[in-house]
């Protein structure tokens, strides 16, 4: 998995600042105070103002399918419609990777998959039919622009330990990459159980990083 | 593919209409007169009162990946994550239907890629993992609500000859449902080229089913 | 203020509970436990399949920029470029209402505002630009549909103490109107600080309702 | 009114054009080629990964109330509930400004409403609940960031000559603005009758500007 930053806003924590300025009619802070205030209190429409367009490669159309259920972001997706996908690439999960056996399995398949997309195009069977074939694994390329908002909401959901592999690596990518670019934004791209003051997991079942509210409470009282 | 309307907004016509009246302090109408004259007029906010929640099964992933693109809308999707997919059904497409040669083919690969799905799955790798095996042709359930001005949005675009063709059998069987039910919102769920008083092809290259804009003109002037 | 429904999705939550079966390929329950799973498991998308169209009166246009800020939403509003609004009614605030000295100030300006008006009106100014001289008081009337996750999020963020009080007494009459049809999701229609398992408040300054999450746990210490 | 862009997504143009190659698997020009390729083909999604952050002022309560109806838009405005509105500015409509007559009642009652504002709030009254006095012409100060994609479609429902007059100036500037960052973008930001290739007005009653379908086949046929 490859993540890239293509564009973004220009001095993204300065348009934020400065949106969040009219609102209260007063000055901008030079290192973000106003806005950093707003999203600590709830008010967090204004880091809307700035947005990031991430390149993303050598990640799986099973990723993809995820990624595209955050509807407050625009895509752009190499189209198996129009793109001939004759060898292809292909994600492997850790858990086939570290399993010899099953490996030899899944690349057999993923090579005879190959074989058969070709064959079906060769025989005349348009690209957008014979992708039929093509598997989860296949890797795509996806240009995504998502607003800091919504980048921070994603974090919220996607870098939590119950989040799926594929989609919670991206999320710690995308953070990365901001953190250069704007880090007084990626400090609040932090999983769930880091939004509020106390840090708890609002999750039916720890993954051990931090306990639930009942139990901070109850550990508390039998201290 | 089969299409049914699971739950709708009540009396869909009628919540359109009382909602269109408020704006001009008017008197609603029985037969839906006032939403239509705002649909025709370009003031198509009030059929978002309306909505239409629709299961689909019978279809693709790769028809699922499509849809979700359309983001003002509301799905809910048989999970890969947590479902087992031995012995997935899947959707072949009549260009492979119609060739016998690479049918065997097709339908060799869709046997050896449920088997390989299995052995994977029994030997122990995550259903998460597996399915990264699984082909776009693997048959998903949909459970998607749109309200009636996406929906009739998702008509102009999908219903055109050149949209891909499971989509634009989905987007005719949405509509035959919908008329069932409310025939006035129905007759604006057409293909972009009948948007207009007068029909033509806004595309680059007409399917012949109306001329371009251009070639309407010109047949006039050489007559 | 008054707040009707004017429609709603037909059996809004077994409409939910179908939607979120599917995801699972599970059974729906006839009390919405699946779904209510969902929601505490922060899976909220389910919801959106549910929705309700409100028809609310007798509130200032004040309060109508505020409501549409919420934007995943549908709204059909009385028009001020063309209804008239010769002897507009006009909401009055408590602080005001409860001091008689202010109050007569405030009644003689509507009145007065009222008057010019019409003398704008009647002497050919258009209706668009005679509005310009009405007030936020002025009243309103608002045909609005919010999905059910819309709604439960809205309730969090303006049923809190720290909500202006007319959007927030707009909150609790939404929440008694979706309670007599689908009391199963009106539970979850509680502000933010009832989210989580334990109470608390997640403002720099609490009402005094809930206390907040440090002050939680230092109590817990201190005993 | 003022308008001037705060920030914008670097590289507006590329921003878009790298995204749209990465559908085809092509390669970007310098001018912005594929970019419009897409969006004369209807594939206008591509042009929602550049935006640009607004900054209006001099503009009207009244304005703000009709702009925010576009949902598809990041808002930061003035707040009434915080920000004192003692001697507040005001907009006058030319149809007023024309008017000397009416022109002095406008002026007089705005006056009066400043004179009343600030004796509610000497007398206790909380800035929020006085501010039910101001008018709509009360002027207000906004930013807004809207991707490109609706830029292009609020220019043509906005920049129509039937829309209002202080929305349709907003829509003008805001062309110019960007004009002078991405013109390969607001070529496209015109009124909705300059959309298809041959101009056409599809309202009911067309401004004169440009004819309506039927006109323009009839008056072929006539010749």
């Amino acid at each position: 998995m490859k993540v890239e930053i293509l564009s973004y806003t220009n001095d993204p924590v300065a348009s934020v600042e400065k949106a969040a300025c009219v609102c209260y009619d007063s000055q901008p802070t030079e290192d973000g105070r106003i806005m950093k205030a707003c999203i600590k209190s709830g008010h967090s429409s204004v880091v809307e103002h700035a947005s990031f367009e991430f390149e993303i490669s050598g990640v799986s159309r099973a990723l993809l399918a995820q990624l595209t259920r955050h509807r407050l972001a625009s895509y752009s997706v190499r189209s198996q419609r129009y793109v001939a996908e004759d060898n292809f690439s292909y994600v492997t999960p850790p858990s086939i990777k570290n399993n010899p056996d099953q490996l030899v399995t899944y690349d057999f398949m993923m090579k005879k998959l190959g074989e058969a997309y070709q064959a079906l195009v060769s025989a005349g069977i348009p690209k957008e039919d014979a992708r039929m074939l093509l598997p989860n694994a296949c890797e795509t390329k996806i240009v995504m622009t998502m607003n800091a908002r919504e980048l921070i909401n994603f974090c919220h959901e996607r870098m939590c330990s119950r989040a799926q592999w594929e989609i919670r690596e991206l999320a710690v990518k995308m953070k990365e990459k901001v953190q250069e670019i704007a880090p007084e934004i990626a400090e609040f791209m932090v999983p769930k159980c880091e939004v509020y003051e106390i840090p708890f997991c609002p999750e039916r079942k720890s993954c051990g990083r931090h306990k639930s509210l009942k139990e901070i409470v109850k550990d508390e009282q039998s201290e």
